[in-house]
């Protein structure tokens, strides 16, 4: 069953049950998982089915309110908010989530708690639909004026030189509840008929970009090609990039931003080329307990995500193949720490803001995540 | 059929046949081509059954020998060497083989010409293997100096923290007659017990490191773990990475560097942490007749490179699948080029000179490519 473009990722489909793509099946085949209690919602995150960072905030946060309704005293929801916690550890969007639950039902008498979760959970899953959408207004801004660039430079976008944005991983719809992060202001633009082509990072090992990037904006009818994790630079020194624009898992007070491994290699290259380089950043995946990316855990993965591939064969059936010799090792970091002097701007819901511990503070702020 | 470690990439086996592994099926199956004219060259060399710029260039060599066989008049020598120009664009070592071939043979008789095209392959080959030793010799040295760095840090090179090198692509003895260029100075600090560890990148899309770099090296006995294109990065910020070492296709007379897509990438990387980034230059790969990378043809292969790949199934079976969707298109650019001012030197047969201009120029008149 294929999910249709308008259709969120994340959807309610009662008081009891939710359903969202078994991601780790896309682009290939379309399996629509039906979440209902604490474990599922466990599984699909600790299996990638669901996988982004405010994709993985939501799902947790109705974990727990599923988890509460099993068991709502204060030991029994301290347990459930550790073991999904444990499940990814990089995105803090997860931690977020499960404290926002956590800190709006632990007042409350027990019986009144299972409710509060999993109107918390659903307010949760509204919100980042919300802010996703703030973000793609912001963006389709910015990307506007990179056409307005485009025009002052002498080379006019249009629909045979359109504008050029380079994205790495999945920071669109399916890695979130609605709209995306990073995809959000190429879809508002392509919307308001910007004729824009995205240049889709394969993002190897797990094949996010070529899987999911490419199927959801095929599907939404922008245009856009894949290219290798090593082709990116090339393409900025030629002048075939207009903007860098990638998604975040967390972002440090001081700007540093955890994301998917391979974003600090296109945030060097986008600077050596005078391309700008923004990160969607919604406010929850802004980690107002650390200073420095230095302390952002990185996950490392299995290595098999490294020296096996998935995809279809000639008969059209999904099939995984070895790459590597046998008897020779990999490792598989998943995510990598890209400096704040690198990044051009966080683009938050509130728009887009300096990747300083100034702006960060001033932003957390606002969204009354830090007293002033 | 395995080829042993200590035996030459390309080898004469009389004289009217050559024996070289078919790269597009290793590491999985061992298959040895048999070489016995300009089409069996031709042939290997577009098909990458035989890849690398320093064996491409003896490959054509020994092409434009056998065409010189069937036909050794002027007209049929200049055609020949269109041919055999036209397999690969970027690699300058093919253009330069069939020159030194030509320029041998057209002050000769006719009668005389097959037998010294032939002689001078051989040299070619012969001269390919000697220049790589050297290579592996001054390489060892700066490898040995990056050994009494690591203790002068305080972090002394053991068996279990091993010198960490990193590579791009497969520039060891599989893309050359023997020996290898980037691998050269590897193979050579093993050998002197050095303790070392190989990162080993991917190289996508032809995976050329996974598959390759990796084979060669763990037959070899080289300590080697790979990793995907995109986590060189993250490990040169965590200290993870002694030096950089890699290949090239063609440089400039300015130092610029084309080389395997993605190698401009890890050479930013590199220059941002404060690791040695390397480029093991035969004189041969040296354009002398352009000034800058600007001008370097890039090859845009097959997207089909980007959007299938290649592994072994669980049967043990070759296999290809597809891993971007239907409909989705690829691009596919195989080399970048990496500007002088972000190569720490070019590591030639006569040892590692600057990549700038007076010092490429110097090598080129001491390798007698140029007048003083």
């Amino acid at each position: 069953m294929k999910p249709a473009t308008a259709e969120p990722t994340l959807r309610i489909l009662d008081d009891a049950r939710l359903s969202t793509p078994d991601q780790t099946r896309l682009p290939f085949e379309h399996h629509l998982l039906t979440l209902a209690s604490e474990a599922d919602c466990a599984h699909a995150i600790r299996a990638m089915q669901v996988r982004g960072a405010p994709l993985i905030g939501a799902v947790a946060a109705f974990g727990l309110a599923f988890a509460v309704r099993q068991a709502a005293d204060d030991e029994s929801i301290a347990k459930a908010c550790a073991r999904l916690e444990q499940t990814r550890p990089t995105a803090v969007n997860l931690r977020w989530a499960l404290m926002r639950v956590r800190n709006r039902i632990v007042a409350m008498s027990v019986p009144e708690r299972a409710a509060a979760a999993w109107q918390q959970a659903c307010l949760i899953a509204q919100e980042d639909a919300q802010i996703n959408r703030t973000i793609g207004e912001h963006g389709a801004a910015l990307l506007r004026d990179r056409t307005e660039h485009r025009a002052r430079q002498g080379r006019p976008v249009t629909r045979t030189e359109p504008l050029q944005v380079l994205t790495h991983c999945n920071a669109g719809r399916l890695a979130t509840v609605a709209h995306g992060t990073a995809l959000a202001p190429i879809y508002a633009a392509h919307a308001d008929g910007v004729p824009l082509h995205v240049w889709v990072d394969e993002t190897r090992p797990r094949n996010q970009g070529s899987s999911l990037t490419a199927w959801e904006l095929a599907d939404a009818g922008v245009p856009c090609t894949v290219i290798v994790d090593n082709a990116g630079g090339h393409l900025m020194r030629h002048g075939q990039v207009d903007a860098v624009i990638v998604g975040c898992d967390r972002v440090a007070r001081n700007g540093d931003v955890a994301n998917k491994i391979g974003t600090y290699l296109k945030a060097l290259a986008a600077r050596d080329c005078g391309v700008p380089f923004w990160v969607a950043c919604p406010t929850p995946t802004i980690d107002g307990l650390i200073d420095t990316g230095d302390r952002i855990p990185i996950e490392l993965r299995d290595a098999r995500e490294v020296t096996h591939i998935s995809g279809i064969d000639d008969a059209g059936r999904l099939s995984e193949i070895r790459l590597v010799p046998e008897g020779v090792d990999a490792l598989n970091p998943a995510f990598d720490v890209t400096p704040a002097a690198l990044v051009d701007g966080l683009l938050t819901e509130y728009g887009l803001i300096r990747a300083d511990p100034a702006a960060v503070t001033a932003v957390l702020v606002r969204a009354g995540r830090m007293a002033a």
